[in-house]
């Protein structure tokens, strides 16, 4: 096998140089204040965990976790997503501290995807959880707060789609009694949004006409509150209708938030990730086909890791987000960039010192170098962009003879 | 071999609690805050490189690198360090941007120390790199650049001392020609700082007593900027003179920055990093015994990385620096805990609006929740700690009967 080249890095991994630093500095600062202004705390976990246990909870697929061995020989994964991980925390670290619990994170996860899914191996989420409250005002609290987070990254346009887990296992195992094989043929066509193989599947089962209207019906459950009353004729069981009516609770709640108009239900939606059990949504921008924020309900999650409470929360891909935003209003300070002769430094590097202490950014260098190897200069002026923050707006010079300022760079 | 239990993680790794990374938050802002004023800009690259590369070439022992696999069989390395991939940066995705190039960074790094170390496996650093610019005067940059930022981490009472890697291997290079072995012997009692055992080892070598006399000699190159004087007369060397005459003019531009009062220079400091090439420095904080920050001069580095360029540096240990620092100043925002009975929630939610868009922290929980299992207020009230900045300050009820506000929680 041959050897990378040296200036290779691994495929799926990326560099982010100074302007897209400061976006993503920019999103993640101000998505954090916002969340920390709901109550919602920040913490961090490590970027490696064991395998065996956040690793398998995390409900990520085998071959996706990138795995490695410690000293011992044990397991070790890269963290492919936070719930887990703070499942573990409020479950350890946080076992004393009395419930409900809200926590906020902003971290790199990490999915050894396929080459040519074109997909990064390691991105950005920023996200809460709100653990300890089963609520429907707990749900539209942390949709709520998905709505405020994506406006505070800066984005103006998203739709949310708002799904329920439970409800729709409910339903198919209600219509579909002991055929298990057939509910999840019927769930992996949803998930791919493969509405024709929806059908096609339906028209070959086994199931009495009225079923399989109720079946076809399922595509149907889309739209405003309207759905909820809709869908309350497709079942007799107890635990759907409680499904339903928190899925009813949490819209009315989204209404005194102030953010139904972003909403549409959509009961076909399947979440992706396999420990949830309720209420699922997915945030859309304009024009992106993928989901820039994902969430849900996991009730059962806390309980593999010895502390059984109720839970919910949501991600925003922030790495998506800063690909799709522009650039951030730029730092109105002014940039300088001091060059000296060797007799004049003490003045320069005071100078220099002094515009620091103003806010200002100040490159300073002896001049002979900016002459011979005119660098000093080109850091300053050569790269564009509106977020390196280093183009000069004054150039300063020290000579022999004393200063000589102010000329545009 | 037993699995581990849910609640563990790897050893060596840490979660961080919302106090601790509000210092880490903190000290982070502060010092690239400062870095960017000096002209350095914020870069980030790849948690995952290749091996053969930036592995090889991180000068990180092989067996403190942890290594996974990729899904065509290359090994990869989780970064040991942040020096080694911004020299790849700048010899690939930066390669047409001309020299000097100022780059900053704030970065965890990974070391698969040895359990009873009882050191880190997971640490942040945040440093800088000038690359391009092989004067004493950009060394001088970097020193006093050290200075600042651990200013604006908020320490104090700190030393730092200077050495140069590239003079004394020219020294122990001249004293002792023809014999590596006891050069390298000599370095390892240097970098253990074990000086009877430096003194023991040369009372055994086969030298003229004029020799041993200057290589015990080397034990007193401590001190100000007499050292440099000193050691001239301890080689007829050319390239060592050179190095003496650099040395010298760091020290004179420290004291224009105004800084060479933090300074010793010692000449028996050992880099940690093989691919030290001139000067080295290390920076202590009051009581503590081991370094806060260390850096140095790699003219080596870029060369291998395919665009040959001097290049100087630091890195910060942040983490160390979080565990000697106090708790930050607490944010001055009131803390607002709203609780409302269902009819209310409309009102209830409005005013948590309105709370959050003037800054202050907001949580809002039907008070149902609050009275049968009072975690709602507890999130509020229980977890004390100065930065997490969950302290109920008010508690505001929106009752059946209207608003009850104000009370201290």
């Amino acid at each position: 096998m041959s050897k990378p080249k040296v200036f290779e890095k691994p495929s799926g991994v990326k560099d982010y140089l100074p302007g897209a630093v400061e976006r993503l500095r920019c999103i993640e600062e101000r998505v954090l204040t916002c969340m920390k202004r709901w109550g919602y705390r920040r913490i961090l976990t490590p970027t490696i965990e064991y395998y065996d246990t956040v690793g398998v909870m995390s409900a990520t697929s085998d071959k996706k976790l990138f795995k490695l061995l410690d000293n011992r020989g044990k397991t070790l994964v890269l963290r492919s997503e936070m719930t887990a991980p703070i499942a573990r925390v409020v479950a350890s670290v946080l076992k004393d501290e009395r419930l409900p619990i809200r926590l906020a994170y902003h971290a790199n996860v990490f999915r050894a995807f396929e080459d040519e899914s074109g997909r990064d191996a390691e991105f950005f989420q920023t996200g809460v959880e709100l653990v300890g409250d089963a609520s429907a005002d707990a749900d539209a609290e942390v949709i709520a707060l998905a709505v405020a987070s994506l406006k505070a990254a800066g984005l103006s346009e998203f739709k949310l789609a708002l799904g329920h887990q439970g409800l729709l296992n409910g339903l198919l195992g209600e219509l579909l009694d002991g055929m298990p094989a057939e509910q999840d043929q019927l769930r992996e066509r949803l998930l791919a949004r493969d509405y024709v193989g929806y059908r096609r599947l339906i028209r070959g089962f086994d199931v009495s006409p009225a079923v399989k209207e109720k079946l076809l019906g399922v595509l149907e459950l889309q739209g405003g509150r309207e759905v909820c009353e809709k869908v309350a004729g497709f079942t007799s069981q107890p635990s759907t209708q409680a499904a339903i009516g928190h899925l009813c609770e949490i819209w009315d709640a989204l209404q005194s938030y102030g953010v139904s108009g972003y909403m549409t239900i959509d009961l076909t939606m399947i979440g992706n990730f396999s420990y949830y059990t309720g209420m699922i949504f997915e945030a859309y921008a304009a024009g992106l086909g993928f989901p820039v924020t994902s969430g849900g309900r996991y009730d059962n999650l806390l309980h593999s890791f010895g502390r059984p409470a109720p839970a919910t929360g949501f991600a925003l891909k922030t790495t998506r987000i800063l690909e799709i935003l522009g650039p951030v209003e730029e730092d109105s300070a002014k940039r300088v960039l001091i060059l000296y002769v060797p007799e004049r430094r003490a003045e320069a590097l005071a100078e220099a010192a002094e515009l620091r202490s103003t806010g200002e950014f100040t490159v300073v260098t002896r001049r002979i170098e900016a002459e011979e190897a005119p660098g000093a200069a080109a850091v300053m002026r050569q790269d564009g962009g509106p977020c390196d923050g280093m183009t000069a707006d004054e150039v300063i010079v020290w000579t022999a003879e004393g200063r000589k300022g102010g000329a545009q760079g």
